[in-house]
């Protein structure tokens, strides 16, 4: 069997990923260190997943805005704490000039900002700066605003989509009067995340708390949803933090409450991002490319006109226009079925080869035989090879059009639960001691035998004895994901670390 | 009578612009040089700008793609003439980290770059480069790209949404196989400029050619689309460049023609930005606020209900509420109607003058009595007070109801059609001689009585004798804005600076 790519998953997961992110044309390298440049395809799976969440944030109650993309130092310095968590990642500008000196283009030295400017890596300080302006009062409270943007964290190793010096995301901010209301905010946006996650993007996750070592420099708690990847690792998909009094402290964020006392607000902040495009390629990606749910899809199908430079071939491109017309004037998932006709220079065969690679959910053939018959012949782009062969149908039209909306909330779900299926599978539940969890671990130590997460119970331990564990961990490159939101019955269970009665369960595993 | 703004336009109008910018909620300073914080109504309108265009983008063929913030220095260094252009003003990101030392945050001074990166001012070069490695043959042409991004260009003296230091914009990016198909390529997108600005943002513009000493850094050719502002200085809305072969030639863009042979591709590009929203303001605002044309209304119609703290104030919220569900169910301008009910904290009158200021097409107060006799009060903001008061009108129910969508058609054009007058009783077209020209503009030097743009004959002079132009423009505070791509008949007209015969007219003015 022959695939469409030039590695496979079982030979190499990482290459695998790298091919399927530039056959699919997902993203490239700029030629900017860490920078990428994600092409049309990849821009319009990540718009469908903007509009999907954009729309869920309006729903509850944010507003967009913008805010500037420069921090100035003394903002990031007030933190302290959240200072620590980033002061080594960030591009900081220091002129703002460029002079032509010896022939040689260069900052102007005569240029030199007084104070450095950062880059943003992201707004909390900037944000919370404005809210101090803003709120006054308890009736300016809850403040819930959200904006979409760019920001940049220096990466030493990156990788397109997972790991990016720059990257696109949204991060949400909001204010409330009382705790109890910032953490109700940050909980409703991790189940947003869960939801449009999952609905949308069919990539199952579990929702959970990092434990206190792994939280957001400055966050009171920070929760996240964790998704398994095709190789086992874990990908922090998108997180939400509580950000307690914090950052109000930091920045005086003070408002008069009801009773007429002056009290801090208690903000939150909670983001996704392009990554969620590599979580998508490592979910459902095969070995012939890219298998996109229809939901996030650019286009969900795909019509390729078979020509052969003959008269009849007029006659071919307008049945899959008609077709085509008749796609686009019904719903599927809610929303008007995205069809287009491809109909660039080059042979049928390349060409249906490319929508498979990007993972068009149905790719339709059409050739002379199908426009007199009155047929169409597909591909079901998530359905696995049979005998290492495309499986396609031929379908009466009027069948075809009739059950294309059937057919791609049916690939929508079969993606979902597929991904779902190999995520709890793939989860320990039965390991006791550290002992077991060195033995599943270890034996696929490297790029060998697949191995997933373990669940074990732990007993929340904290300074010394937490950063004890984190060392175990780190020895076999694992790192405590989250203490999952729904629990089970730990009962007389003990601590997999510290041997002590167990408080809760947390999943760990390998990351990105 | 009493406006809603602190500074009338006729008093001062930069102050007045100030006061519409802040007063409605559009923006605000943000602590960072010349950085401004868009806040929610002012980014809702850009919202619908973006959508609107990027619409017609579609339609004409573009796709939408991202590329890196980060332009290495070498990049800029390459494309001479573009260096000129821009040298000047744009921030340079030095360092990739921050270190405390001796109790100071501040660059680490071992994390120096070794090529300094520049934050894009416009993103050619970084494009052209990446059009060099993806266009190989006239199969891949047209290439047809855009980008919704942030850009920086330092400003020593910015003002919010005109001239900051961060914009957002969208930058179109074309590659073509000849330069009828460029220039082609480069009045199309000028069309779609003129067009959604004069029919969505109801702006009416001149379209035409700038002169070659106003012409983007490395282009052949340079159109814009001209508006009139309310103090009678242009502001220049939106360009599109044709680059002819300067930037392929600058980063080897080269292609097989259908012939065989190598060929350099000819590039366009084209943008539009924040600055609209700037052009908005000055194009419809009154003593009292904004104006929105409803197309790009985040909300094209509020209900305040005037509740009183007594049981009757439910069936008025109520009322409110049906009241909205009714128009969302209806369609103005061809898109869902935009409602919002305002159930804020708050007394009814202090929203309703709140609205105002934001320039909502239509504002509804709703009280005890319209909900029991079934009738809406209303005020139509585009219309001018009469004796200073506010127009109200009372409709029954169903007719404001049914009337709505005509009503929101009505204000869209009438607000066109008002701002079109004043441009085109503002365009002197009888001055003959430089003499004329002086006495014209030279009556209204400075904030004095308004003063419009003269449509003059030249000869389209060059070098020396063009600078020479420059000179006697530059001491009466005027540019040359463009060629208007309508031309009069000139027949016998002589040049109002050099006296030759006229090759064609041009609009002058003072601009932004």
């Amino acid at each position: 069997m022959q695939n469409a790519l030039p590695v496979t998953r079982a030979e190499n997961f990482a290459d695998w990923y790298q091919a399927v992110v530039g056959e699919a044309d997902l993203a490239e390298e700029s030629g900017v260190r860490g920078c990428m440049i994600i092409r049309p395809w990849g821009y319009g799976i990540w718009q469908r997943i903007q509009e999907l969440f954009d729309r869920r944030f309006r729903d509850t109650g944010h507003e967009n805005c913008y805010f500037p993309i420069f921090i100035p130092l003394s903002f990031i310095a007030k933190e302290a704490e959240h200072v620590e968590g980033f002061a080594r990642e960030m591009a900081v500008v220091t002129h703002h000039r460029l002079k032509m000196i010896d022939g040689v283009l260069q900052p102007d030295p005569e240029a030199r900002l007084e104070e450095p400017l950062i880059v943003r890596p992201t707004s909390e300080t900037v944000i919370a700066a404005a809210f101090q302006r803003w709120i006054r009062s308890y009736r300016d409270l809850p403040l819930l605003l959200n904006q979409w943007a760019n920001v940049v964290r220096w990466e030493m190793r990156p990788r397109l989509f997972l790991r990016t010096s720059e990257f696109l995301w949204q991060e949400g901010h909001t204010a409330h009067a009382t705790a109890q209301e910032a953490l109700e905010e940050t909980l409703r946006m991790l189940e947003v995340y869960r939801s449009v996650t999952e609905d949308a993007l069919a990539v199952p996750v579990v929702t959970g708390e990092k434990p206190p070592h792994e939280r957001f420099p400055g966050a009171d708690s920070t929760f996240s949803i964790e998704a398994m990847m095709q190789d086992g690792k874990a990908l922090q998909a998108g997180t939400a933090h509580n950000l307690g009094t914090n950052f109000a402290r930091a920045q005086n964020i003070r408002f008069q409450t009801e009773r007429g006392d002056l009290a801090f607000a208690h903000t939150t902040s909670w983001g996704v991002s392009t990554r969620l495009v590599g979580g998508v390629v490592m979910t459902h990606g095969d070995d012939d490319g890219l298998r996109l749910p229809p939901a996030i899809a650019p286009r969900q199908i795909v019509l390729v006109p078979i020509l052969r430079d003959r008269p009849e071939d007029g006659s071919v491109i307008e049945y899959c226009e008609s077709i085509a017309a008749e796609l686009r004037a019904a719903t599927a998932l809610a929303e008007p079925i995205r069809v287009a006709v491809d109909l660039k220079a080059g042979r049928a065969v390349d060409k249906r080869w490319g929508w498979i690679k990007r993972g068009v959910p149905i790719v339709c053939e059409i050739g002379a035989r199908d426009a007199s018959g009155g047929s169409v012949t597909l591909l079901r782009r998530h359905r696995a090879r049979q005998d290492g062969k495309l499986g396609f149908e031929t379908l009466p039209r009027a069948d075809f059009v009739r059950g294309a909306p059937a057919a791609l909330a049916q690939i929508q779900s079969a993606l979902y639960t597929e991904a779902r299926a190999r995520m709890q599978a793939n989860i320990r539940s039965d390991l006791t001691t550290f002992a077991d969890v060195e033995a599943y671990f270890q034996d696929s130590s490297e790029a060998e035998s697949f191995c997933g997460w373990a669940e074990v119970p732990w007993s929340r331990p904290e300074g010394a004895a937490l950063q004890a564990v984190e060392e175990q961990l780190k020895r076999l490159k694992l790192t405590v994901r989250i203490a999952p939101l729904e629990q089970p019955a730990i009962a007389a269970r003990r601590c997999v670390f510290t041997g002590a009665p167990a408080r809760e369960v947390i999943l760990i595993g390998r990351a990105y």
